[in-house]
């Protein structure tokens, strides 16, 4: 399959130069997803033709910019399913904040992506662009897949565990999961409230961070860094690396080494015992409050539920509220030590997932890397272009304080940038 | 009218002991709801005959328990229309979690209680059972009409400015404010999501501990204190209580007498500058975040908006990220401060509202003195049991540290007991 992400930057760029028009890009978008879904299944919905025809003659930052929407997220001209035959043709009477904010933009919402079940782990049927054989992770399998194979210039995800620097790592594009409520969760499908944290896909760092900044607008598109120079880069390390494959070391390596070539100074940093502990207790919490997010679901229609998710509710419902409080307890102690960790470093670097992708659709690989992340709240994104010497892709995630997602954007655009070199 | 809540606690003993069953309970308040409800207006929809025949028979700790939903809250067997008519007939696939979690205990859902538009400022219908001429508050004005005029033993509400704790107030009943987040929100139409916060109102504070406890299995119904021996009471005094009525700041004079005779110290606690900045931003906070929450109906419906919600879209939706960052950070400020004014006392002890139910239905009165508490995150609980010489109520709040509502309770619960002796 020719694999080959829209960049959004470029496309915003031909679009204000006169060099493209919106029209014709949601056209040509149309066309690559009419060519290449039949074997992707990144979508699971197109959306309806009078909502292509508004986003043709849209205005906004983001107008011209074909966008997915993954199918946990609340859509008011088309049905929202969560991955569930329980919400077969469900259909929401408002979009969710997210979608409003891209419309307000002008995005071009090109239909729905696939997800997982309820966004958990049972997969969805989506293939990886890079080998249809391997599975693109998950849960925002569609979104990652779709930007992968330059169906939609930008497209939006959630993560709970690694549903979005995972894929992004598998799939070869940029995952950018911002601090959490950074961008707003209503309308979207809960799993975890504490947890559930809405990101976002692009071709490139650049891109990502373009996408998060014409949403918002927010200053997350900073100038591009010259160097690094002044700034501290910890190598991250735990007991969690013992599962890193072989290829991505040596892609960690050569991140770490593009970094320190462009001034960085790297410094070794090992896990302290609170960030263990409360890498520990994502579960805990996790599955606690997805027990009461889907107590409908789980009570009242057991059999429809997928068996990764259902054993999932299973042991939350039987969790007590003693052993949610105490994870939540340390999970606190942790938020306090991953921001304790950023005195003496200006980012993180890591691998986004343990290798590439997994062979085989029967599982959506593991988010071992990023789960601790996903429960302190820190941004993080995952920057692609390093590859296994079979071409698959490895992402490599950088994490910064909480709050400052512009520097974790920065430094990832300023490592891609090193990597392409 | 003949204004009698139905205890909770007296209920339960009594289906327990054999002098109640659940249907006649059932029965008897479906009855009350057709011989009040035409000049309350606290229900906007019954629940359907399905729901009502499953519930006389449902088992549980709540089994027998009449119960309102405030019609935000999602309801897989009725309609939602989170009193706007956007929502219109809007049915609901599931049930949201507090729903779900009322069910699974057996409460037995008579329907949905009034809401103001979207649970802003905004009145609905709804009268005060005390004085029907009058507001019974906002935005949760259903539940606790419903529960004062002894309709249902419980309800539920939501709390973003004082929707809580200030119809409680009005309406002479038990409202129960909890830890931000001990009560899930999903499925609950969001207003401003790092702001609401799921209520509940029973007849009395004892009542309201226990429907808590049962709702969630947690320790909330802890055994009543004998004496308030070995307690210090902060009377928290602030700028807003310039706006506090003579009978009001009587009957918290009062409170305060009530507690010192059962063995409490009071000491005097005047509001930390953090804590007056932390309330100031309440609003910046609020309307940023019901920007994004209600972007859709906002920007496609403006025209079906109410006029007080429509003022605080337009508001947040011309608020800056930058100027909602720096009410964020102010507020994180005031959750400090919150804590450590709490090193020295047990509880605070102020008014839940300025005074009693005002005259009219065309507002829903003043949040004034709630609305810092629910921006801190600290449980409250507003403590019927004084009047004003005409016989309206006069609610006070408990207020505790952040996780201590079992405390806020039990203290509550004393105070009750010894204004009633």
């Amino acid at each position: 399959m020719n694999v080959q992400p829209l960049g959004l930057a470029r496309l915003l760029a031909d679009i204000e130069g006169g060099r493209a028009t919106a029209a014709r890009t949601i056209a040509a978008a149309q066309e690559r997803i009419d060519a290449l879904d039949g074997e992707l299944a990144a979508f699971v919905r197109r959306a309806p033709e009078a909502s292509i025809d508004a986003a043709m003659t849209a205005t906004g930052p983001l107008a011209g910019v074909p966008f997915g929407v993954k199918d946990i997220f609340d859509t008011a001209d088309m049905a929202t399913e969560h991955g569930s035959p329980l919400y077969a043709g469900h259909r929401p009477v408002a979009d969710a904040a997210l979608v409003a904010m891209a419309r307000g933009a002008g995005a071009a919402i090109l239909g729905k992506t696939a997800t997982t079940q309820f966004a958990s782990l049972d997969p969805c049927a989506t293939r990886n662009p890079h080998d249809p054989s391997r599975t693109p992770g998950g849960s925002s399998s569609g979104s990652a897949a779709a930007v992968a194979a330059g169906m939609v210039a930008g497209a939006c995800g959630s993560q709970t565990g690694g549903s979005v620097l995972r894929p992004a790592s598998y799939c070869g594009v940029a995952g950018y999961k911002p601090s959490f409520r950074l961008l707003p969760t209503v309308g979207m499908k809960t799993f975890a409230w504490s947890l559930d944290t809405v990101g976002l896909f692009a071709a490139g760092v650049a891109d990502v961070a373009l996408l998060a900044a014409k949403l918002t607008g927010r200053a997350l598109a900073a100038p591009p860094l010259a160097d690094a120079s002044g700034l501290t880069i910890g190598l991250y390390r735990s007991s969690v690396d013992a599962g890193i494959e072989k290829e991505m070391q040596a892609a960690w390596d050569d991140a770490a080494r593009a970094l320190e070539a462009a001034g960085a100074t790297l410094v070794e940093l090992v896990e302290p015992a609170a960030l263990s502990a409360a890498r520990d207790v994502h579960g805990t919490v996790q599955n606690f409050e997805a027990a009461h997010a889907l107590m409908w679901e789980h009570r009242t229609h057991r059999e429809a539920m997928a068996p990764r998710v259902l054993a999932q509710l299973d042991e939350g419902a039987a969790t007590s509220p003693a052993a949610y409080d105490a994870g939540r307890r340390t999970a606190r102690i942790g938020r306090r030590a991953a921001t304790t960790l950023f005195e003496t470093v200006d980012a993180l670097l890591l691998p986004s997932a343990l290798g590439a992708a997994p062979e085989g659709l029967g599982s959506t690989g593991d988010p071992a890397l990023n789960k601790l992340w996903t429960l302190t709240g820190n941004p993080a994104v995952s920057v692609p272009g390093l590859a296994t010497a079979g071409g698959l892709p490895l992402g490599i995630s950088i994490v910064a304080r909480f709050g400052r997602d512009a520097e974790a954007l920065a430094i990832g655009a300023l490592l891609e940038t090193r990597l392409r070199a």
